[in-house]
């Protein structure tokens, strides 16, 4: 980022921007999940993470369709609120000892890592229909839809089968 | 955190130390707000964060009571997902040059961060049930009900006012 001038001047300026920190956001989920998915010991949990890894791939490709539809070239920032997560999400792991614990930490920090792209996307559709592109937002709607179902799912998980083991 | 012992042996450690990174993340909260307050433009949205920084005050003081109840010293913990949070947002802000879409960028670091606090607040408020304790449970959900409304508002604020003036 410019360390002279500001590089953000209009909304759509912000809109690309949030649209690059998102596209790195969900490399960072694809890394990381498989090591989730290996630590994960309940098959529900195992299950549905292998399928939101696969909705992550999914996730990817619509945001290169909006970033070509909307003019530019598919390009991540840093994104360090995912990062922190992230980070979060593997020192808590690594000081779980127990294994049904070990589910309960990866569904909350996989649900941190949910909170934060639906937030992303709420913003960006919001911001895709104010500049007049409903094609994009229409898009980034679907991803914003999935990873809502993700969470709900995780929820369900938690609530009927990990939490209970754990305890 | 312990480097040679597993630190998180049952629910209940992980519910402490959930407990502790989410006090933390409140504190961090409380110290930028201020900044946020300051650079916001919007009547409705300067309000709606001055109203936020008393809830958030509320809120530490809720978390203190969890903590005594359950029998620990309140203690916060680095959460670097919040710090990460944090940083994203003084980084966004220093880039844009325009008001208007000042106020849209703060809506939306406003809106990560109560969404951070929405998981964590879902998860402990689900694993102090789990364990028995329907007294730390429902201090909990106070939190997360006013972190909700907190992220309905500033989603109002942004589509009846600050995105329409920023684009």
């Amino acid at each position: 980022m410019g360390l002279f001038s500001k590089s953000i001047k209009t909304l759509d300026d912000l809109f690309v921007h949030t649209l690059q920190d998102i596209y790195y956001a969900e490399q960072q989920i694809e890394k990381n999940l498989p090591t989730m998915i290996e630590k994960a010991q309940d098959p529900s949990l195992k299950q549905g993470l292998r399928q939101h890894l696969d909705e992550t791939r999914g996730q990817i490709g619509r945001l290169e369709q909006v970033f070509r539809q909307h003019g530019h070239e598919p390009k991540g920032v840093q994104c360090v609120a995912m990062d922190g997560i992230l980070a979060e999400a593997k020192e808590i792991l690594g000081e779980v000892s127990d294994q049904d614990v070990t589910d309960a930490a990866i569904i909350s920090s996989a649900q941190a890592v949910e909170h934060y792209e639906m937030t992303r996307y709420g913003t960006l559709v919001a911001w895709a229909k104010q500049l007049g592109r409903p094609d994009c937002a229409a898009l980034l709607q679907a991803n914003l839809d999935e990873e809502k179902a993700a969470d709900a799912k995780l929820t369900m998980v938690a609530e009927s089968r990990v939490n209970r083991a754990a305890a």
